[in-house]
């Protein structure tokens, strides 16, 4: 039963870690930095599921990547594109439409 | 592209959907009328991903459903069960929850 709740929570979870890597790359950030990023914020994200999902909005054109050299061990740094500011607002914008559908159905339901 | 960004809002939108049915089966519904009433919501689900995923939900243990053969014609009618109405406890919080990351991460981001 755990296990279908997890299952649920999880399902929640999944398209707001994209809208989250989207709006906290609006700076440029490594993956482990933005890693710890989602940590703080709450969204906790393994790095197995973080790192495919970043090569996979670049291959998307949602974001681009560039290495750091300046620095002793080089790093990837990702940021996100235009198309990726626009995939962005329109996924806010759809956050705030379902928040009111689920707040107002979860009250009068009540 | 334009199939990017409707992936990214498709999976925005999946969880909600049993959020939305566990909240509105607390009063017994049949498939056709919940439908209907996801759509008034702004929540638009097709009859072949709807009655599926009620079965599954039944099959978890978080819906029950009975037959109303009270009518000319018999209906399905289904309604949520305590174990549902703890996973919709759950994931209104769950929810809840995401929308404090998702709206400072936005915010902040800006």
């Amino acid at each position: 039963m755990n296990e279908v709740v997890a299952g649920h929570l999880q399902e929640l979870r999944r398209g707001t870690v994209v809208l989250a890597c989207l709006a906290l790359l609006q700076e440029p950030r490594y993956g482990y930095s933005l890693l710890e990023t989602l940590d703080a914020a709450g969204l906790q994200v393994d790095g197995n599921t973080l790192y495919p999902l970043l090569r996979r909005l670049e291959k998307q054109g949602l974001l681009v990547s560039e290495w750091n050299t300046e620095e002793t061990r080089p790093r990837k740094f990702y940021r996100v594109t235009d198309e990726g500011q626009s995939v962005l607002a329109d996924m806010t914008a759809e956050w705030a439409a379902l928040d009111d559908v689920v707040r107002s159905i979860t009250r009068s339901a009540r």
